[in-house]
């Protein structure tokens, strides 16, 4: 256990995996994830956080340990009835799952902020961490693709990342505002480390940075800023990062994640499987194996980014 | 089975009973069930048909046949996990029930009226019959108690119907209007009979009453319309019939419903251990065993009212 106090910047599976390895190796409560709300979405009336609810499943403990989304031990009861009665069913909602969409709908419709509800929802669960929400303000990620231009949730889950992406947009971040209590971690005295996650930059990180106050914060912020690499030997662990990085015509390499965190981060933590890469990065890198498939590998990853931020400092 | 059409007036569970009956004694589609909706009400931001779903449940043969309410085989996944969110959980919603809930409120806010989405819903659930919520305009059953005003699910679900009742009233019953689907139900030609089911005379069946379209369209109807009694032996079947009628200072007897409904009804169908009463009554009535628990006493009861209808045509 170590007295660092880390602020993570993170989407939802692959920042997650991070996130936990963090909580981990932190003491209760010295953990504060900024989180992707970009993905978000209304379906069947209900309001879905989909980055939100994987880091609360996964800091909870209670994710679905195969699909890294959605509740372990989950039953699909009511997706099944719905299907019967001709409902929408190309988005899957669990039993469990669904009771947290309704209850914060509920609570949205009331007047309660989207921070205030996970924070809440977060304290039932059990979670020492801080789940914060990147802003209280609706920002909606939007992809134009060769067969016109689709929300996030229609692209990815729908169209299964099929579609040709040209460009990406962020509905609404240039009028969103980080919370307060959000912004207000990057003032800590004791904060130690940001660790951008390995999440798709331009799907998962980059809607946040879309968001003036967390850019800023980051380019100023007194603490290393560490960005853990989502690609290994030019291909992304896991998702559309690297076939959305070949249809923006950029290389697969770090040297490109580096150059798109350029003005924000201190050190890029890369796969030894692309220790040639390092010297061409522009950046310090700390080289290690950063696939993380147990929960040991994602406390080691954690707590070799925070080793390599305190080298930094 | 018989070339005969029927519409039937219905509340909830012992109106279902009859209905059912019906249904099995009448050619498929030879029947139509006007179903309150004065219980309907909103929760956790669902638009919920309580009489309507029993009705539909009922008819489909998913019912939960030990409540009477809600359905078959229910699990009850989103509930406990909403409970553990910090959720509401006094009105249960099981993980198929509220799948039609959610379907449901999905297609009112897209603007389309609980009739149709109703009509639709009982075809995929494969029912013949046609279920008619009263109106598609928002009824809402308020109770005047000595704890002060009580919206129907509060005072029947929350409250278990244990605050003393001492007014009924329908809140935009004077301006909502029956469907015109429904009141054609009225101008057939080939209907024989029309049947006020056993349901609670005051929150059930009041609500339908309450619209004028349909207290003068019973009123004005060229075919026999059979009340079959919600008493018997001075006391209610089932649930709250009984104790309104002595908070309302109302005798629990057949004579009592049959004032309730004089100027509709042409006879009544009230149960055998009631016969000494018949002579006090002052509409026709017909005596038999009333209590419907198998298929086979709903069948009979059917039966025997339509066999009353056409004895008084």
């Amino acid at each position: 256990m170590t007295r660092e106090v880390v602020l993570a910047i993170s989407g939802g599976v692959g920042g997650a995996k991070l996130a936990v390895g963090l909580q981990g190796i932190l003491d209760p409560g010295a953990l504060g994830v900024i989180v992707n709300t970009g993905d978000d979405f209304e379906h069947l009336g209900l309001a879905i956080s989909p980055d939100v609810d994987t880091t609360l499943y996964t800091l909870a403990g209670v994710a679905n340990p195969a699909t890294g989304w959605g509740r372990a031990q989950e039953s699909w009861v009511f997706m099944q009835e719905l299907a019967r009665l001709g409902g929408e069913s190309w988005f899957q909602l669990g039993d469990k799952d669904l009771a947290l969409h309704i209850e914060r709908t509920r609570r949205l419709t009331a007047g309660e902020t989207l921070s205030h509800i996970t924070a809440e929802v977060a304290h039932r669960l059990g979670v020492s961490s801080h789940i914060l929400p990147m802003s209280d303000a609706s920002v909606r990620t939007m992809l134009m693709t060769d067969e016109g231009e689709l929300a996030f949730q229609d692209y990815f889950v729908r169209r299964r990342c099929e579609p040709r992406v040209r460009e990406i947009h962020f509905a609404g971040a240039a009028a969103a505002q980080a919370t307060p209590a959000a912004l207000a971690w990057l003032d800590r005295a004791d904060l130690t480390a940001i660790v951008i996650c390995p999440s798709n930059p331009y799907l998962s990180i980059d809607p946040i940075l879309a968001i003036a106050e967390w850019r800023r914060a980051l380019e100023l912020a007194r603490v290393p800023v560490i960005a853990v690499s989502p690609v290994i030997g030019g291909e992304a662990v896991k998702g559309p990062t690297a076939k959305i990085m070949r249809e923006l015509n950029l290389t697969v390499t770090n040297a490109t994640i580096a150059r798109h965190y350029a003005s924000l981060i201190d050190g890029l933590l890369i796969d030894s499987a692309d220790a040639v890469e390092a010297g061409a990065i522009g950046v310090p890198v700390h080289e290690t194996s950063i696939l993380m498939r147990t929960g040991e590998d994602k406390e080691r990853v954690a707590a070799e980014t925070l080793a390599f931020a305190r080298s930094l400092a």
